[in-house]
């Protein structure tokens, strides 16, 4: 099986206490996508403009990451400048320069269509739907979203929401959305929303997936070196997609190791900017950290 | 074996965003001895005012919490009010009255004093030193603090982390404490100050076992309703170190396990005020959630 990722490709500019990177390769889809491609091959769908090296299209081409569906439009890419704190905990957004992504028709090379799994990255839930229009009969499909698009865009989300199996965000997008502080109940409410499954990302303290018919929680790799956590929510959803699709098998079990390896993943990624980690990884290193996030956790 | 437990007992009066509670019971050795004594007969010194009820005496007894250490002063008992935000992780202490807890010297029993397993629940350092010094040969060691004695008697509780097995206390405090910001290297700062072992508790976001030779994690058992979270960090520590006292063993196996019961007895504690809730519970609750969380984090 391969993944489908739809989202944002981006050179972001980023301050965390422990340095600072300008016009670094970073955005939604190509963050899950590298992720996802340690586990099967990727269709990348986004855009970007006549300014984007021709070296990243080769790596993502190397990597087992097709770039068939990816757009390069007459104009600049978009950019994204941000700024840490000091525990890397909050994040000051400084400059969001759309360029070529502002109009952005998600497009969807033939064979693509018929693609199983999918995952929508952040983008405004108008454009999330129009891909899912394209499907022809989709198996599995997650989506992530971001604050701007719950108070801006709340409808279309909600009717995005109907069409989804499983909606991936952070714990406090899931309060925003509910209105309801505690966690679990935040999650069931989504679950009412539509998606059959929630997953709360919290950060350095884990996540937890929520569903009708069963919990599962996990911590978060403890680390003593964090350098940048940008793009880690999508590095989650890219391992945990990954290998849903790689499996393709939809059982508890199956769920339950998806989600260690999206924590796995995320792990990686927050140890270099940009995506310096997710080029050096390997499949070996990955595996060693899933068995010792075991011996770390199981009694 | 038997626990000592050595803190303060309480007149509580709480208010979560769920109710407000006045002069309940509440206390750092009452917390812990309760939690405690699910596993092992508990040894509680303390002191009350006159103005403590006999009711309460009377029940500490019939649950297995040896009263010869607790002193009776004239004068009365100590009270501390508080109030909780909204979504629970802020308090704002609104008074503390020490009253008898002001000039408490704690003594220990004769058949106290070859105790093996002891919990320092939050004091002054110094009045915990102070049993240390009275102490035979203890096994194990373990001892809580608060904010307040890391700013206003740090010598002192240097010396004390000098002499104690077993360090237990809030992320926040443990990186107050440290200046570090990442919590496993602040664990590792602890460990080098004297502690063999230092638990990292993080609240709703579990808690981190650190040692030199190996690390453990356990998340928070998830709860749709949270009441009111005072006390739950004596009642982890009452868990833990009940646990293990009933163990008498020190294996990587039996501290797992503790910190398990410690997070669960912490989940039944928030389920209600003061310890209404550990008050209705049972070792069959206890061993049924632990099962549970099992099943929610193995994979």
């Amino acid at each position: 099986m391969s993944l489908l990722v739809v989202g944002s490709i981006a050179y972001d500019s980023v301050k965390t206490p422990f340095g600072k990177k300008d016009e670094v390769l970073g955005g939604s889809a190509l963050y899950c996508g590298l992720a996802a491609s340690f586990f099967v091959p990727v269709n990348l769908v986004s855009v970007v403009g006549e300014d984007f090296s021709k070296r990243y299209l080769n790596f993502l081409r190397k990597r087992n990451i097709d770039t068939e569906g990816l757009q390069i439009k007459k104009g600049k890419t978009f950019r994204w400048k941000a700024e840490y704190s000091h525990n890397l905990n909050n994040r000051r957004t400084l400059a969001t320069h759309l360029n070529v992504l502002r109009d952005f028709k998600p497009e969807l090379p033939k064979n693509y269509k018929d693609s199983k799994y999918i995952f929508l990255a952040n983008l405004d839930p108008y454009m999330q739907q129009m891909v899912l229009d394209k499907l022809s009969n989709p198996k599995l499909v997650a989506c992530d979203t971001m604050s701007l698009w719950i108070e801006t865009k709340r409808d279309s989300l909600m009717k995005l929401l109907k069409r989804v199996e499983i909606f991936i965000i952070n714990e406090s997008e899931a309060r925003e959305l509910t209105a309801e502080p505690n966690l679990i109940k935040a999650g069931h409410k989504i679950c009412n929303l539509g998606p059959k499954m929630v997953i709360l990302k919290k950060g350095e303290n884990g996540a937890l997936l929520l569903s009708k018919s069963f919990k599962f929680l996990s911590v978060a790799y403890p680390l003593e070196a964090v350098y940048d956590p940008t793009g880690s929510g999508d590095v989650f959803a890219g391992g945990f997609m990954g290998y849903l699709a790689k499996q393709n098998k939809l059982t508890k079990s199956c769920f339950k190791k998806a989600l260690i390896y999206g924590t796995i993943l995320a792990s990686f990624n927050v140890e270099s900017f940009s995506i310096e980690r997710l080029k050096r990884l390997n499949r070996k290193d990955i595996d060693k950290r899933y068995k010792e996030l075991r011996r770390l956790t199981h009694f």
